[in-house]
């Protein structure tokens, strides 16, 4: 299926020069979303995973019902100072800003084969931080997915030999 | 299945006097996350839902699945200020605290048949909040469905006729 033509490019958000790929517009479209959670989970199924884990809030769109749909659990990593119980954080450079992320102390066992999905593989960023939390918890990461990725700005770099996967590339 | 032994209480979160419920210690166990999400999936398909909305953050870990085992769109419903594209939000009170909620003006299709999801019904104000959104779009909200709803605060007068269900009650 061609993704790219359900997603939205607004140009100048949230900064000039910016490109923002709206996602907004392929989650409303029920058999386009369906089939993008499939043809993802086609790819997790192959990497024997554990738990999906992603990061806040529209990671969330993108490994919720990857988990769903691979029968494992979901692992939100929220932004700092969201989460209720005991947790460990690590910062993060967005492709504009900077942030951190964290995640309970609990929400992976040492040894568990973790997927991080997200919506976006920009710099690379999230993921970075995000994969830092799950190994500082004795997880590990085997596979990343996205729905989008800027390839110009080499997030891929910053995964190594993880093997990833992404729906759409600009 | 007895959900609410997976939902961790959490005293004096985030305030004194709170007992949060934190359903990571749900969402972390693939096989009672996924029997959670089909529970309210075989709700939903009584009421020919077009779409099911969900408001940031926790709304999309249980929105998100919900619209994926049924097959229709998922509209993420956001705190103000986060959406790319032209919206229109609608205040709202927490537990504690004051919000606004934004969605798309395009979100909804007028006519269209929505289910809003949460993670929780509290006192009532986000899914009143969520439930003016999809109005104001035209859209029809033809149900809620959560997964804990704190009955003392009797959010459910809130939701009036609409077709409304949770899985675990405090």
């Amino acid at each position: 299926m061609d993704f790219k033509q359900y997603i939205r490019v607004i140009p100048d958000y949230p900064q000039p020069g910016i490109r923002f790929k709206d996602i907004t517009t392929l989650l409303k479209e029920g058999a386009v979303y369906q089939a993008a959670i499939e043809e993802l989970a086609a790819f997790a199924k192959q990497l024997d995973v554990d738990l999906i884990a992603g990061p806040e809030a529209r990671g969330f769109v993108v490994g919720a019902p990857l988990a769903y749909a691979l029968g494992v659990g979901f692992v939100p990593i929220r932004k700092s100072g969201k989460l209720p119980y005991e947790s460990i954080k690590a910062e993060y450079d967005l492709e504009y800003g900077k942030d951190a992320l964290a995640v309970h102390v609990d929400a992976v066992q040492p040894g568990q084969r973790v997927l991080i999905a997200d919506d976006l593989l920009a710099t690379g960023g999230t993921i970075s931080s995000s994969i830092n939390l799950i190994n500082q918890l004795g997880g590990q990461v085997v596979g990343a997915a996205f729905f989008i990725e800027l390839t110009y700005l080499e997030g891929r770099k910053k995964l190594g030999e993880i093997p990833t996967t992404t729906l759409v590339q600009y």
